[in-house]
């Protein structure tokens, strides 16, 4: 992984030039999923700087408390040649500062920051290490960088959807009726780990009943009881890489009308959704295009605020598809597309799908996660 | 909890007040566990301001995706009747800027933030959108406010530590050789879930043979053999509070020599960090008492930054017990005591417990984690 790492951080360094940065700029890197994404990650608290000496550094806990923390990754960061390692001075616990003072040494006169991620105290505390830097924003070029993922990064992501699917898939398979919503999401998680999975991608929802179609549902003792509409919601961590999938079933086997009319319902504004996809459709009109169909049928106040995201190295990255996000797709961005409906008191239905945009002419979008989306009657 | 919410407020107001505050002053409260802390709990992004006309607000999504997000948080907190709960304006995604509005309406001509939660961007954002408002440091007054816990928080955190005792008792009873580290720490927070928790207090730490000692360990597919150690460190999350217990045992009917003597000094370093709990012990001195002894015998160089910390609603908040840390322990403080050592190639120990500091005449600190710490063979 070494050679991506040195060109992703060469083209941050284009990109920086590209954007103004003098000549003696150096740029310090502060958010865990960004170093990871720049070096293939460390244990925090770690930071990157780039000086205006070409030279990249990673700094980090020393030596002593790195087997202590994460030995994994740094193992994967030490064979990254061009990658000097730093282990942070005796008694300094912020890596941020270490680096302000390495840029100064290197002959930087300004530093770009994520300002998005540094905390007012830590920001005062670097100017006054170096007052003679002057602090500039880097803004979220990286997270910028992040948003077309290349086909090893795609090939993660697939993987994920891979075991996702095989664990909800051999769920499905066993008995359901008496078994609590906590028990539900353990067992998901374990078959998970148990695909090759690295670890969940967020904390898995399981909702029954007037739980069910809940984003974000937390776990609770309630039973699966017939007739309910159970809806799950879970993704595989591989290789950092983070995938989602949600699906709405019913107990029993005869779905009532009013499930059968919500679950089309779903159905159409999630199909609706991922048939927008396409390099160059708005944020805004694919989530229009999923929220459209909800709100024509009066659920339109209750919707969540985002009918998808980016994937990636975190789930919820950028672009966010909402009605007032600027931007717009291009191919090789992974989202998800998962509206759904809840009633109060009765529960509801959701339905996420993790894609990947491509060109028509490649087949249009790809659905990474393909469990069925028929309503199941379990 | 609602009145224990009204008065930590209070607490805070008074605090506030005696460090100087103009009368005109509203307190921004933005960090997550300092909310729930302060309030009984909020989905995330929220805020809470404490304004000078006596009123204190919580901030937090619109109603609509209110029920998206966490309903039972949501719940607890509307209950709390000198509580206002304000959902957030159309369009706004960042509770503090909705409550700088606030703050200005009534009456504040300052805003104490907390620094050291805060980025710049939303800093700026928050100057920009309050002119006239003076922007000042709250500190880490809630933190400091959260140290010394009521006996209903301690109760909490024992009964965390009783359903972490018996997941950890259970596991014992089972068979481990040929077992995976993931498939042991799944089991561990399964069966914490089983006894109550609401799930694991941190990502549950299992490592065997070369990896045994390791803290935080994440668990690998490594089998578990005869003859090697084993350490896991777990803890259950009840009612928001963590606990943490950590132990080492070695696999086999009889335990090497290297094995017996590496125990033995890191149960006297324990145990000598465990005697130095005391009201008015500085917590330098709790560090250097479990430190000392590994220090002595040639480890000192790869010891963690820390031989314990605080736990509380979250794990690792303050004190910290470091060489360099500033300050003393009050009775009611509830810390861990957990040096280990990890010899490369061999694997180490970890013995870890969780106590409340209590004065000599209560009978000195209560251990909250009573799992043995003989060094048992399974």
């Amino acid at each position: 992984m070494s050679d991506v790492h040195v060109s992703r951080r060469a083209r941050l360094r284009e990109r920086c030039a590209a954007h103004g940065s003098g000549a003696a700029s150096a740029v310090l890197v502060t958010r865990p999923a960004n170093i990871r994404y720049l070096t293939g990650g460390a244990p925090p608290p770690a930071a990157l700087l780039l000086t205006p000496d070409g030279r990249d550094t990673l700094l980090g806990p020393p030596l002593a408390t790195r087997a202590e923390t994460a030995p994994g990754s740094w193992g994967n960061v030490s064979s990254d040649g061009p990658l000097h390692n730093c282990p942070l001075p005796p008694g300094e616990d912020d890596p941020a500062l270490t680096a302000t003072g390495l840029a100064v040494a290197a002959g930087a006169d300004s530093l770009a920051l994520e300002e998005h991620h540094l905390t007012i105290a830590r920001y005062r505390a670097l100017a006054a290490a170096a007052p003679g830097l002057r602090l500039t924003g880097l803004g979220c070029a990286v997270e910028q960088q992040r948003l077309v993922k290349d086909e090893e990064e795609i090939s993660a992501l697939r993987t994920a959807a891979e075991m996702t699917d095989q664990a909800l898939g051999e769920l499905l398979e066993s008995i359901l009726v008496g078994r609590t919503e906590r028990h539900l999401a353990l067992e998901l998680e374990r078959r998970l780990i148990d695909h090759g999975a690295d670890g969940p991608a967020f904390p898995t929802s399981v909702g029954t009943g007037g739980n069910a179609g809940i984003s974000g549902h937390q776990p609770t003792d309630l039973r699966v009881e017939e007739g309910d509409f159970l809806s799950v919601c879970l993704g595989a961590r591989y290789r950092g890489y983070r995938c989602q999938i949600g699906r709405t079933f019913v107990i029993g086997t005869a779905p009532a009308d009013w499930q059968i009319d919500l679950y089309d319902l779903v159905f159409a504004a999630q199909r609706a959704g991922r048939e927008a996809l396409a390099p160059g459709a708005a944020y805004h009109e694919v989530d229009r295009a999923a929220r459209q169909p909800l709100d024509a049928a009066g659920y339109g106040v209750a919707l969540a605020a985002r009918m998808g995201h980016g994937v990636g190295l975190e789930i919820g990255e950028d672009p966010q598809l909402t009605p007032a996000a600027m931007g717009k797709l291009d191919a090789c961005v992974p989202v998800t597309v998962e509206p759904g409906v809840h009633l109060p008191g009765r529960g509801g239905v959701r339905i996420d799908d993790t894609l990947v945009v491509r060109p028509q002419a490649d087949g249009g979008p790809e659905l990474l996660t393909i469990t069925t989306k028929e309503l199941l009657a379990l």
